[in-house]
């Protein structure tokens, strides 16, 4: 691993792509964040980004994310000014300049506007993020397990309208930008989660954005070698495919603020169930769990192993699904309580992600 | 009319029945209110209320009040440290100190809590008011009208969250304070309009809170004096009687932290509805209207001529309605796009208060 590499406009879409990837079909579009930093890249240069061992222990580092429902963003791309908005307001607050930008989660979206962000501020950016993968409610990272505030959090809408919250825990934070969020349009920038380098080294997940343009240079790489995309995928993840079939029927509703929603995918060995929240959050078979939340469930596209987010799916589309473990911090009894499927209302314990490959049911 | 003067717990109730009465059934309870500033002026001594013409052109002035439903305020009853939280961020995040408080409305609870903020900040408070009324939603103040910008904008909840907005207008700001309002219990302090002296002296309604205490005294003394305090109320105000009878109908809904509704009232002259959003806002005799929005609409108790609020109505009360004139500048084409019967939904143009007696219809 090198300790600090740059992302330019030709590692935007492997980036991209391979965010999608890991945001087990949340995120955001890869398409439409890859738009936003390459625009950001050609106007203010390459990224530096920098491993968290390299970080110093006093650094102020903040998450740069958007918020909202993806299902609204494709409609309605940001602009860089608002995605430095939240940034600048934060510091101002806290009275301290910022030394660095990091993301608070995995996805297409959300690992490549921090790119825009950090590019913008000429700051460099950390090889981490908040979750190792998506999650759909902004307590839902790693540093709240570590004590670390969400707040002051700054958030700023494409208007010119900003906020900086400060609350008594992050699940407060979560409620009041969320309701902010679903106000100004369903799609936020925002910026929080203030860490020094010591506590970004503790609770962050390392090196998700080098391993996420490890991904989408691996499909890539696998179409121009012949070879199967989501094979390479699985591999690259330590994952394994759960399922193929076709997309027989998706229910989905964005209600407050969330994509929430169902989709049923048909198979030579049954009929595959996700139930998702932005995320895909639990995969059962034939009416069996097979995997929950937090372990990484992902959709891919049969042949070409392009990752489809939840408001990409659609009737007809011949599809793949994985898993993968997530990080294992997710599987501590107070992580369980915070993203665990009883949390999003699934009637499950939590089903772990074994490596082993099942029988046809 | 004295400069100067100061409000102690001897003056408290009085400023809130009489504020209450000029809250045209909103600004909340007064017995809510008084509770509250009684406690602070105790532990902190009396507040120095100061006529406009006396404070200095660069002045910090700031808005405090409650916002949300006064329904739900009766049984939340805020706190303090919750009070001058929105002050104390405000300050922090415009970096001055803050010299005045000033009221955003006149009510039974939005006139005492600034002098809540007052006593337990220290700092004199201004003998004047956003509106000489109450209206439902923060943008509708005179200070709107002269270009004065709500934001940044305080807010605080009794749970020790807090928030700072910088918005584009002042109905943004309303909006986006109003759902964190919802979210947060439906009852907030919020603290804005940063104000200079100078502006606090163009664009506020001067001498409400002298008038409030005049108005609450008045009712006493006409009760020790064996007269008539809604007569004395009507003289005080310019206004007079429009209507006596018995409450038979009231709906009232809390939605989207409004409370909001209609009220029938029986009488030898008819039956006159009344239709409010916090405060009340048209009314109507047997289907004519009368007076709407933004002249002023009180309903004070039969015989003692205590004001209701619109959450206090009841069944089976004996009221009589009095109408009088708002301040001028509300009748301005501008001010009736944001305050008159057409905002609300109300299909009607406004009826401006004439103070002719009615024959009977």
């Amino acid at each position: 691993m090198t300790v600090s590499w740059t992302i330019d406009e030709s590692t935007i879409t492997d980036l991209a792509r391979g965010a999608a990837v890991l945001g087990t079909g949340g995120g955001g579009d890869p398409y439409i964040g890859a738009l936003l930093a390459t625009q950001a890249l050609r106007e203010h240069g390459p990224v530096t980004v920098v491993s968290p061992d390299e970080v110093p222990d006093d650094a102020l580092a903040l998450t740069v994310a958007m918020m909202g429902a993806p299902t609204v963003m494709v409609e309605k791309l940001p602009n860089l000014d608002e995605v430095i908005a939240p940034v600048t307001a934060l510091a101002a607050s806290l009275g301290r300049p910022v030394t660095h930008i990091a993301c608070a989660e995995v996805g297409g979206v959300n690992s490549t506007i921090p790119v825009a962000a950090a590019a913008a501020l000429g700051l460099p950016l950390l090889d981490a993020d908040g979750m190792g993968r998506a999650f759909p409610e902004l307590q839902m990272v790693l540093p709240t397990l570590y004590g670390i505030t969400a707040s002051p959090l700054a958030f700023a809408d494409e208007k010119g309208n900003t906020g900086v919250l400060r609350t008594i825990d992050n699940t407060w934070t979560e409620r009041i930008a969320r309701v902010a969020a679903v106000e100004m349009g369903c799609s936020i920038m925002i910026a929080g989660f203030p860490m020094t380098g010591a506590q970004a080294r503790e609770a962050l997940v390392p090196h998700t954005l080098s391993a996420s343009v490890r991904i989408g240079q691996g499909i890539l790489a696998a179409r121009r070698e012949n070879e199967d995309p989501v094979t390479r995928v699985a591999e690259l993840l330590g994952g394994r495919e759960l399922f193929s079939g076709k997309v027989v029927d998706v229910e989905r509703a964005t209600t407050t603020g969330f994509a929430r929603g169902r989709a049923r995918i048909d198979g030579a060995d049954g009929s595959l169930t996700l139930l998702f929240q932005n995320e895909h959050l639990l995969a059962e078979l034939d009416g069996r769990v097979l995997v929950t939340t937090p372990d990484l469930i992902m959709v891919l596209e049969h042949e070409s192993g392009e990752p489809i987010t939840t408001e990409g799916l659609r009737y007809g589309q011949r599809v793949r699904v994985l898993a993968a473990p997530s990080d294992e911090r997710w599987h501590s009894p107070e992580a369980l309580a915070m993203v665990g499927p009883g949390y999003f209302g699934y009637d499950t314990a939590s089903h772990r992600f074994d490596g082993r490959e099942e029988g046809a049911r």
